[in-house]
């Protein structure tokens, strides 16, 4: 079977920090696919990153190695690990990157990355991405059992993702926007399960402009309207038809919206 | 035989999206090629991606399965078609983004994708590229039959593109610019064989500067002169060496210029 | 044995170029691999390519090809070449492009590439990357022998890089900034081996800020301060923990540094 081990950095595309950590992937195991989850998130961003993870993992083959890599203590204490669940294997600094996935996971085991044995040498003090996580997943994708990396852990660095807060006194959902893709379309941190409590009955504030309940699809609404639907990870989007709601709305990461229920 | 599936859409680099489509087709074929023919097609333009594919599709290897994605109207009623040529495979929505390759294919066979068996679920609202496109292509590269995604279908969606208009009596040909590439390179919408008709005798005006007939290449000119050449896609390219015509020409998309022969 | 074909171009990810460039070699070979070294090499920077292949070709699996096309000269008199080394291969126009890399090597030998028989037909004037540069690449990776596409040569453009000026009386090593990285981490022209002469004992002065010898890693300095750091290609790398050099220090290409030792 071709594996797949599927890569996700703030390493951007300018230079050449990716095509190398495929590179050495590569030299030790030539027979698999290795793919892009994303390369552009925003440098230093474990949240964005940890989202992104979260709402991709599950549409890969079984047995792909995710290799995630935003890395702003690259040189110091931060551990290393390997997190596997019955199904993937995730290889990352532990900074919280992999806590949102993990959440998703009933069961899984992680194990501290600390035999030099399968570094590249000499190491380098600010490429652990190709020096480290880069072998490591390429020797698990022959099939090498994470235990040969070093010991089980029993704790996972946890992000803190902002929750919506709900007020039954005023009938309010207050949320924010936790994330803003190429179209404009705006991710809350409102969940598809947190509507259905409100029965779908309900109407959206953000900046001074008033949404009435969820559309079937983009092209359902006039063009240029503002429109809410759950967006292909789960969350409660505002779109604008054939336009962008970060400029209709004028909206960034952070802007805050209510649902009124 | 290893397939190719190649991938053309509007989805941008910055998104998990791009990435998640290629889990779904290495999930159902592990045994392929995916390769990215661009994901920076401005968003929901239809006619820069149909340009995109009309250049491309030619120089893939014969059995491949072109995955094009540029979709605003998702999620409405605008068909989900696949387009078989006797070489290659075209997986899109019908929007006229399959009509430039179309136009340049003797025959080809349409399939409308109505059978829900291959999409996967739950088929979301606004990603029918990782939901129903990718299956289909994936599916397709396995060797299954068009006809078990649906119905023949015996019209397509087409595109017009603003064609060049010939004034015999000023003896003018009237163009537009149509594309600029990262060079500053402009391409416009005459095609080689309409300089042919010219017999390569005219001098091109654009912007007030004019250029006297074709150069061999970009070098034969003088370093940041102005320059018109037949480029890789066999269209009249007005070029600067060792510099950009958009800049040098402040031309844009939409530019007139005009051939005086 | 799987091949890997490695891309390094300034084409840019906003066109098809890279796309059907590597349509054309899986045409010709669809068993290997196709890794992508970067494409946003600055506009004919012939040098920040040499640099980027400098620093990566060796972490590439043995028989690596590398199509290196940064190409001004494209159609004018300038070589096309074929530099083979015991381990890799190279593709590219002969304009300094594979200098620093065969810098590196104690060995190696150029054919000039001059047999039209494995042109594609008909031949562009502006796209010899697609045209001459991926079929060559291509075929040489089916283990055609370089002999098959012209004569040897026995020289090679080579580039002239800024080298530091030492200065013994003032104590002081006088360098520039050649490379800035996505997260603004600043590559200098002073190579590890050029402080191990200094025996490690300096200060780096750039534009008024003082930085006190190396550090062992990003985090090992406070937040926002400014650090000298051994990068990962093996030159003095000034970064910022947590932040942009580039900005925190208002520095750019070119920008002068000096070491006072």
């Amino acid at each position: 079977m071709v594996r797949t081990i599927a890569l996700l950095t703030d390493f951007g595309l300018d230079d050449n920090y990716v095509g190398v950590i495929k590179g050495v992937i590569l030299k030790i195991n030539p027979r698999l696919h290795i793919v892009d989850v994303g390369h552009l998130i925003l440098p230093q961003d474990i949240c964005q990153a940890a989202l992104s993870l979260k709402s991709s993992y599950r549409y890969f083959p079984k047995k792909t190695i995710f290799l995630a890599i935003v890395d702003p203590g690259v040189g110091s204490k931060r551990r290393a690990i390997i997190l596997q669940t019955p199904d993937y294997t995730f290889v990352a600094p532990d900074n919280g990157i992999l806590s949102l996935a993990a959440e998703c996971e009933p069961r899984f085991r992680i194990t501290e990355i600390t035999t030099t044995k399968y570094f590249l040498k000499p190491l380098s003090r600010t490429f652990h991405g190709r020096d480290i996580f880069a072998p490591t997943a390429a020797y698990l994708s022959l099939g090498m059992s994470p235990k040969k990396f070093g010991k089980p852990l029993t704790t996972l660095t946890r992000l803190k993702l902002p929750k919506p807060m709900i007020n039954f006194k005023t009938r309010a959902l207050t949320a924010e926007i936790i994330a803003i893709d190429r179209f404009g379309n705006l991710t809350t941190n409102i969940e598809e399960k947190d509507l259905h409590t409100l029965k779908n009955n309900f109407r959206i504030k953000i900046n001074n402009r008033t949404i009435i309940g969820l559309a079937d699809s983009y092209a359902q609404m006039k063009k240029h309207q503002p429109l809410g639907v759950i967006n292909s990870a789960g969350y409660l989007e505002i779109a604008v038809n054939c336009g962008s709601a970060e400029k209709v709305l004028r909206a960034a990461k952070g802007t805050r919206l209510t649902v009124i229920f």
